[in-house]
């Protein structure tokens, strides 16, 4: 219900947090986000535009709107189209119930952000 | 932790991102919104009144806070009592536990709201 | 998709299982116990069978078996028609998704075996 | 921790179950049911591969064994690769966490049960 | 997603909410602040600086932004050094997985808010 | 609601689905298996203990009764006394309410099976 952040808002706040996180980071959890980057990445047998596509899935039916902004951002980088998106939503959408709903609207508002910003 | 939205507010947002959402939306999509109103629809056993309890308690243990804010405002709208409400959301932070506090804080607030607007 | 348990079966080891929780069981577990049982207690605005249909419908979005388990059982007690399960196991459903069908299933399925021991 | 339950003992529990349930199932509960056959079927942007891919992972991280199950067998209908599914799964298991583990276990022993019988 | 909150006016929205839940708080939720307060109490077997590390541990893996936030002040308050509370933060990471990213960021951001503040 | 497994087939069944896990594995997916032991290792600022505990809690509110088992036997191991456990637990009930209820049995079930298999 907070106010909408924008993209280039987003990624700023992003990143100052990440670098605090690993200010104070152990080993560990270097290697969790080591790990967090590796099983997106290109090479394997699924292309990453559907790596992302499954992260995005999870992140919607997890509700977490920051985990959803972000997978949005990197589907739009991977040329993901309209349908492709509306088609995996709406899994996310009976999977997960009217609850997920609050998310869906603001994963399409992202969305159109990103189209417009192009 | 964010800001308070007022209800004003939270309708008008509401507004502006489900269009975005119909704006892409495919059929699924579509009877899934449709679903979604007739389930708390007049008619049937139970009263509207308790239909939009039921949604109240699913959202508050779900702890969703846009979807808490919209079971709250319906059930002012249809009549609900303090004492109702307040049985139901001790029920949901039994149910819940401590973990539902802060929306039930804000469920309260809403509440609140809708009677000083009145 | 454990087999299936019977009405008096889950009875007889919820009982067990209590027993023991209450050997080692301090005084805040104790009294939470307590509160869990008054929550649902006769008095106050909303009836009994309300109230039981509150924590099945919560306990169904939480997707919790025993839980659904013991208020379907109260709820039967309680005198619920079928029509009004059927209208609040919807709402659940709506709210839920389709990752709540397992339990949905179990449910009828308990209502079912009530129903033939009556 | 329930002992295991084989692909055709889970259809077949499944199949009564379902029954039970549309003995109940009032108008929104079938139109829901119904959805949850369209979102995943043929035709579209995606093929049906990656649909059932993408019910599986979002299963995977609410943790919903049944759904699992089923999405593990329809992957496999599907055609889906090992390696497909080693690398929808690891991404499974690095957003939703070592809880997820349990189903993760048990993703893969459905998994090899279904290579074994084919 | 939202603005940052700093931790006075964090306490001080905390404390406005909790004054509206008392208004209208009837025995069982009264009572259930009240084991709220008990179970992190001084006395027992563990020590209080342990309790509030539980109570942080679940927060995050339950994503409770609020609730993470006040147990991160009392673990600083307690005395909590840099590397208990990352190991702790680690254990949380690994159990909930990338989806408690975003709530671990905003944990040490609070961390660090704290410290420059003393 | 499924019947009790004992410590021994838990372990036995534990260690047949890991070898499993481990025959599919990829990269990613083995250096997790590898973190989720690490962050309870001996060695820093929190005994392994306390790790195990924290595990416990976060296992309980998040309702895994595999993950909950784990951590219940490696607590015994670890010389955990009963009141220590007994003001976990009521962390986590309160925490996450009695929708955890079920899962504080069986924990308790547990550490009873343990105790008399000394």
């Amino acid at each position: 219900m907070a106010g909408r952040v924008s993209v280039p808002e987003f990624k700023k706040e992003r990143d100052r947090l990440n670098e605090i996180v690993m200010k104070y980071a152990g080993l560990e959890t270097k290697r969790f986000y080591n790990l967090d980057s590796q099983v997106y990445r290109k090479g394997g047998a699924l292309p990453v535009k559907i790596k992302e596509l499954l992260g995005l899935v999870a992140s919607l039916v997890l509700r977490c709107d920051e985990c959803i902004k972000y997978h949005i951002i990197r589907c739009s980088e991977e040329g993901l189209t309209d349908q492709e998106l509306e088609e995996a939503l709406s899994i996310s959408l009976i999977v997960g119930g009217s609850i997920t709903i609050p998310h869906l609207r603001r994963s399409w508002d992202t969305w159109e952000e990103l189209k417009h910003s192009k």
